[in-house]
């Protein structure tokens, strides 16, 4: 028997109509004989209702306490879907964080999974009960409800997934799968039958946000067989597979887009050891993620250091790196949050020369200025202005060629 | 150290502004020098408006599934009223009924209290910091979620004033004690200083919407010193005492109203032994609460049977009475949803006589038939004309003078 864990997103689960529509789903997988194991999200809004209340009493609530009242929102849902599939005659048993076994650590928040008690699951599993299992969410080993960050739901689903061994997680979403580029962006985007972990990974962290990103690390370390497909359409989605199994190597699977991240430079950094690690120390204390870092040959004995932040956090980011600009000896600090982030993602590069060739050949044709490039073994990315994004998203669609089918 | 157990319903915690009401209410008896036990309600709405959604996904869903998505309502408000303690510099500990150690027995819905292990609570009290409970849930000893029926705050609130030897169970709640009657209906209505445990529980089972009954019966039981105050106005509102500690036993302590009830009458039932039993088990098994019972002498071996039970239980009621009456011989079964039931509640009845004689003047007087009559040792019950009952409650409270000060 093939045992499948399906995740059903926030849009999914959005409406009571929806909900049945998601026990429908459900049931289909049990009618060809398959076990199903079923994961969800907050209904659509719910989280930021409860995140709205919790701002509108506290400034700071204390992370402990947020975790208290928005984990309320998957509960929810949990009971709808339940009652969902016992109305078609189906036995469903319904599972919270602490029931399920999920044990995180006590970063309230943002929580990472310690480990997943199963034995619950499966005395239900083996029952051919349908456990239906609150995503997002997880117990200390004290017993405090944490949550594990936005998105968390598809890192729930994995991690179930691989702690019973599933021979499949579907994760059910409001698009047919990966494209090969956003199609409100490119008409003529491209569903992707299979792409590689690593190319997941890099499109994920890059802006695409079909999939989070440590749910595709998760599922890569365990090999759990995933997959990205639609709710609310018919089609086999988007396949996320190892690289020996994709079928040839693709030069370049995706261009992704991000507009959420800001600029900051610092002039004339004085180029000694140890400097970067005293700059980005502060920032990492801070939690705050940054991404693309680009520094400079230096000339004179300074150089000039650019690196890319959450748009939410350049307030913040700006406080610490002018202290740290003035502790250094360093020059003045810029900052520009109209920029886009743009990625060409494919395991191809790794033995394909000329994508960045490619890339900046069609950038100059079209006469637009790079400000940074960050290259990796599969992607390369570059920050450009954001008004030119849509327009160089699409140039690069077609250079690649991602309209064709390969 | 004295330490209060502090209940606030639904209307207490309805908004952000009443939350922030509710922790300088918490606070103030910790400035006094005391410790505090917080147990809270669903804000007012929420518990109808999840009921909704279930209603909508399930004309009859499993009970534990609709647990499962009410319970979510008193999480809600346990993690801003965390919040809200926080933000006035106190430290709070959220507790979910299973946190709590509230284990009860399976009946989803309406389960009981078996034990509350005090562990962790105690835990956090010895630590100087405000445990803040979730009412009206608990969990199984397997570790389901379950709750304890409507108003079941008040009996959480009650159990764990027991299980932890409060000194104080304060139940806040929107008006300011127990009356003699209702104001709403009696404009010269006094508030009560003291009224027993027996009357209590008599005015809650008669309607009297202030205290859930169950919560008066494990007062009663453990002793707990019980109160009913106002959230929202200042005063020492209504103690609930042992009937030694009543000043004098006062003949009548109030007048209630109940229209939640109908009423059936199962005609020409042959009077046998057993039949009542035959009649009343499968009400019993139905869940359906019964509650006056009038069986009139019988005439010829065939008796006419009367009893009341909720409105919502009205149709099936029926049902169930004429599949009975069809099989005991009994003759037609009748109904009528349009009467209401008034009791007369007193300690002092069972010293003095003649409060029977005097309800029954008074309501001749004003030229009222009476349906039903029924009577415990420290309450008179009758059942009228809806039409009439706010007239007749004026009546009574007036013909046993509570509007005047004792």
């Amino acid at each position: 028997m093939t045992f499948i864990v399906q995740k059903f997103g926030g849009t999914s689960v959005g409406d009571i109509k929806r909900i049945q529509a998601v026990a429908d789903k459900i049931i289909e997988e049990r009618k060809r004989g398959n076990a199903v194991l079923a994961v969800v999200s907050a209904m659509a809004g719910e989280t930021n209702r409860l995140l709205k209340l919790a701002s509108e009493m506290s400034e700071a609530p204390q992370p402990l306490h947020q975790d208290v009242l928005v984990s309320t929102g998957e509960q929810v849902t949990v009971a709808l879907l339940c009652m969902a599939l016992e109305n078609k005659g189906y036995t469903a048993e319904p599972f919270l964080g602490h029931q399920a076994g999920i044990v995180t650590d006590e970063h309230h928040g943002k929580a990472r999974i310690r480990r997943i008690d199963t034995d619950r699951i499966r005395h239900i599993l083996k029952k051919e009960g349908i456990p239906v299992v609150a995503g997002f969410q997880g117990v200390t080993e004290a017993g405090a409800i944490t949550t594990i960050g936005r998105g968390g739901s598809d890192t729930t689903a994995v991690a179930l997934a691989a702690a019973l061994n599933a021979d499949r997680c579907d994760i059910y979403t409001d698009v047919k799968g990966v494209y090969t580029a956003d199609p409100r962006i490119c008409a003529n985007a491209r569903l992707l039958k299979t792409v590689s972990y690593e190319e997941m990974l890099e499109l994920a962290d890059a802006g695409a946000k079909v999939l989070h990103s440590r749910s595709v690390e998760i599922a890569a370390k365990h090999k759990v067989k995933l997959r990205v497909l639609s709710s609310f359409e018919d089609g086999a989605g988007t396949e996320i597979v190892t690289e020996d199994q994709l079928m040839e190597d693709i030069l370049v699977s995706g261009v992704t887009l991000n507009i959420d991240e800001a600029k900051i430079a610092i002039r004339q950094v004085p180029d000694k050891p140890g400097i970067t690690a005293q700059i980005f120390k502060p920032l990492s204390d801070a939690g705050i993620n940054v991404d693309m870092i680009v520094q400079n040959v230096s000339k004179e004995g300074l150089t000039d250091l650019t690196f890319t932040v959450p748009k939410q956090d350049l307030k913040q980011s700006m406080l610490i790196a002018e202290a740290v600009a003035a502790d250094t000896g360093a020059g003045k600090v810029e900052m520009a949050s109209d920029i886009a982030k743009i990625s060409v993602v494919g395991v191809g590069m790794r033995t394909h020369a000329g994508v960045a060739y490619k890339m900046f050949r069609t950038l100059a044709d079209e006469g637009i200025s790079v400000h940074m490039i960050s290259t990796s073994e599969i992607k390369v990315s570059i920050v450009i202005d954001a008004k030119c994004a849509e327009l160089v998203v699409r140039a690069l669609h077609s250079a690649f060629e991602l309209d064709q089918k390969k």
